[in-house]
């Protein structure tokens, strides 16, 4: 099939929308960038692409690299990995410290802040060089060697990492965090400074249709069950607040960042990628969501 | 497909696996039920039916009731009814009041107590003797006459509903609540003390994986497009706090029930029906969730 | 002494403060009162009396009749009384749900609704006419017979009280309420909307400050232990969310309602009340509290 | 007035109660003490002191620190300080994060932990040796040299500070916090980790019962009217969660510490420490609540 006809008819659609969001404005290298742009890439499960608008500028993944690293400890440590993280959706952004607290420092998800951080302090316990290790993996599954971190941005997280630090410390007050907080702060910032294109998160997420056979990287990944759980994971959890709504209006598993980036999978067809970086009130892109919609409504295809 | 030695191995199995849970407690009469009582009954598209162990037997199906409810105020309201209840996952029980505060008023979502309460709100307003069409309603999913009501259960209901009166003054004070609470209280217990069997239930649900088409009722119930919607909501939502666990060990949409009863459906395939009365520390069928955790396993079936 | 010097050159500096508080709007006969009024009575301890500006309006007392009922309670219950309410602080109005739930249905002390329920609750059990009893004891108090119930307000909390039934049906859920709820919430909108003047209500508190003998009802209402604890709790507890803050600034023990009456006491030394009805961000007579504590720093007295 | 035979019979009359509380186990050091010690010692306004039991053995003041710090920082910055921390009583403990997130930083008091670290930030920012300041502020206020720091408790709470650098990066996050965290936990440790004997601090604190003048340091401490007010901050906050019920019970300003010591004073009269160190389980003194009970009770005084 010839998705490049429906993407354009999807981008132009949403352009006429007159959409206008936030930045994120928690940290000065997101407040600046240009808010009108907007691309996408699909790629099929052959690896064919169909790409639209900006899909070949990069831009900061941010929580979207929580995937990636959660997918390399659980290729890893499987089962034993929800020990220390559960898997429930997590309600309003509100309760975070107090659910820490009820189910004393077991993070309600994986894409949580707090449950990426015990994620990453987990990838530090398993590698020896965990910033490299994880770059690598992107670069893998993406195919591609010219992935690179944005050292401003990483060092603009640090800089603002008061919170992390304060979920860091809590969770290590129940014992659910090994390492020291500097090394887990500096790590964990990396992969959220990692900057990709359109083009690039569309083929690093292939392999979630695909059975967990990363195409680009020629290599499994994850066994087919474990990708389907993966899968059901992101649909639950892996839009903030708005985990629910995603569900209901687009209906695929996927991950958004604070960046204006989301990424999703069709188990079977394809993995398609979308950035803007103007963000609604739950902290997805505006942009990305009316589009990721509009897509699947003229496809009449969902999970469902 | 001739789901029966299937079934029958499943059902087998579950059986070896000596698993003991709780009965519900918080009214007398669902404590006296026998928990060794297991049954499952699939129905597929066809409406062709493969039942064993105890599925002709009624149980009380308590909050799968809210699915039914929600359908019909869903279907004359459609998108104004959001403006009532949201629909994202819940979190941790535990803080059901604390979320009605922060939002306002307008629970999480329509199969948690409060959001159930707004739906059976909006039905009293909209008709003339909403018990007798809930329950005409259940009668032609089902296509079946022979259900009714235990008024034993719901008079115990409405002896133990002091936390559900709480909750539903509580949304008046925010002006989420139109009719008398009393009046509001009698139908919400009426329709959780609908009575049903497994073969009942899954006929019932058949109309999900039909795009929206009751094959019993002979009659479209929803539009494709919005039963993929309530497919979308009962997947994020349907089971309590273990839904993230549902959707990720079994990965089908569905509602459970504290009576044991837990009812899925695979779009396009089959709707399935368990229960067994004994319960895990999250109120859901023990037996039902490892029935169904088998069964999808067994068939290599999820939606992801 | 003679205190009308001073309770004159109180009146008159806090007039020219130009203070604007917002009314109590919850209840339109709350919201419809003239916001200028101002009036202040002290009764010393042999029961001279002075005043100035409205001391002799009537007002709503509103929650300063929880004190009332609490001493009917525990001069009957002492110490078992501290079975069904605790005596600490309750922190921010915020989580008033949530510590019902964390602390079993137990509200954190009398003066907040949960406990001031619990508590008119309490003398349903033991009253006859418990509505007549109240009104009685409160006559008895100031020595007065000319006090009444404005029926016009009762029937307006009456008509809002989702908040308070949500409350009472929440501890009922714990077993902690015992009598039925549409009379507790008669008798309890009752004894709020009972009205009286600056002058009764200092009179009526005479007794706080003379160990427990109420001079205008020539009886021992409390022993001079229980009249102390009595004290030390409205210090701690009663005025809402400002408890800390009054007892800084004004350093008496005292109760505040939203009908914006004060009513605080010196122990040993003399009573006084105070009304306006504008408040502050805290619920508490905005003039009310500068008068008290410009009165106290005036007097250089303080409990401290 | 001699009090040594009252003094006597309290202390003879409590070790007859045989109270067993549990040690504080949170750091090793506190776990290691002989829970079975019990001293206590008053301190008259004019300086004699009537000690009994263990009243000369040193112990680990923990929050009883919070005092002198608080004293320090008000003495210079006066009400400026409350834009930094509120006066106000915290409610249940499990709140904690919740407030500081409800209320934006701004800590509920000085007394709780994240009250007492913003007051510590304080002093780091206005002294340049804080550590020592502090030290030698509470030798001048006990007038006696021979006060140490114990550095193994010291060290203890430094390897155990995860919550309270939980706390302290969320209230940066806010802004309410302007020195490096390990700075700030070194300082707050040091001043917790303070040891000294009950008759040192019912020295060190009877400024408060003399408006505000050390007799020991012979110097002015605080305003009259400051005094005052540390004294009703005392008595609305002191106690953890137990300060309505040590408000009732006991009806004097004090402060208590989980290494077991409590002082308290009655403003003209005299301060009095006790220390015993098994606990109840709000974390206060177990013999020591109930020696200062005693204490009131035979004396008849009361603030109240």
């Amino acid at each position: 099939m010839d998705y490049q006809p429906l993407m354009n008819e999807v981008y132009k659609e949403v352009q006429e929308m007159d959409l206008h969001g936030q930045l994120a404005d928690y940290i000065p290298e997101l407040a600046g960038v240009n808010p009108r742009q907007f691309g996408m890439c699909l790629v099929d499960k052959t690896g064919k692409f169909y790409g639209v608008g900006d899909y070949e500028t990069p831009f900061s993944i941010q929580s979207i690299s929580k995937v990636f690293t959660l997918v390399m400890a659980y290729s890893k440590l499987e089962r034993e990995l929800w020990q220390r993280v559960n898997v429930e959706p997590s309600g309003n952004p509100f309760n975070s410290m107090v659910q820490l607290e009820y189910e004393q420092g077991i993070p309600r998800n994986p894409f949580i802040n707090a449950g990426a951080l015990v994620i990453t302090d987990a990838l530090i316990s398993m590698y020896s060089d965990p910033k490299q290790d994880i770059l690598d993996f992107v670069k893998t599954l993406s195919g591609d060697e010219h992935i690179s971190v944005n050292q401003h941005v990483q060092q603009s997280e640090i800089d603002n990492s008061a919170r992390n630090r304060a979920l860091a410390n809590f969770i290590r007050s129940f014992g659910n965090l090994h390492n020291n907080i500097d090394r887990l702060i500096d790590v964990y910032t990396y992969h959220c400074s990692i900057e990709m294109d359109c083009f690039q998160l569309a083929k690093s997420f292939l392999f979630f249709c695909n059975n967990g056979y990363s195409y680009f990287g020629d290599t499994n990944i994850l066994s087919g069950r474990n990708t389907k759980r993966m899968n059901a994971l992101m649909l639950t959890c892996g839009f903030y607040d708005e985990a629910g709504e995603f569900a209901y209006k687009v209906g695929l598993p996927g991950k958004s960042g604070v960046g204006g980036g989301i990424v999703a999978v069709l188990p079977g067809q394809f993995s398609v990628a979308v950035w803007s970086p103007a963000l609604n009130e739950k902290g997805n892109s505006l942009k990305g969501i009316a589009a990721l919609e509009l897509l699947t409504t003229k496809l009449g295809v969902s999970l469902f």
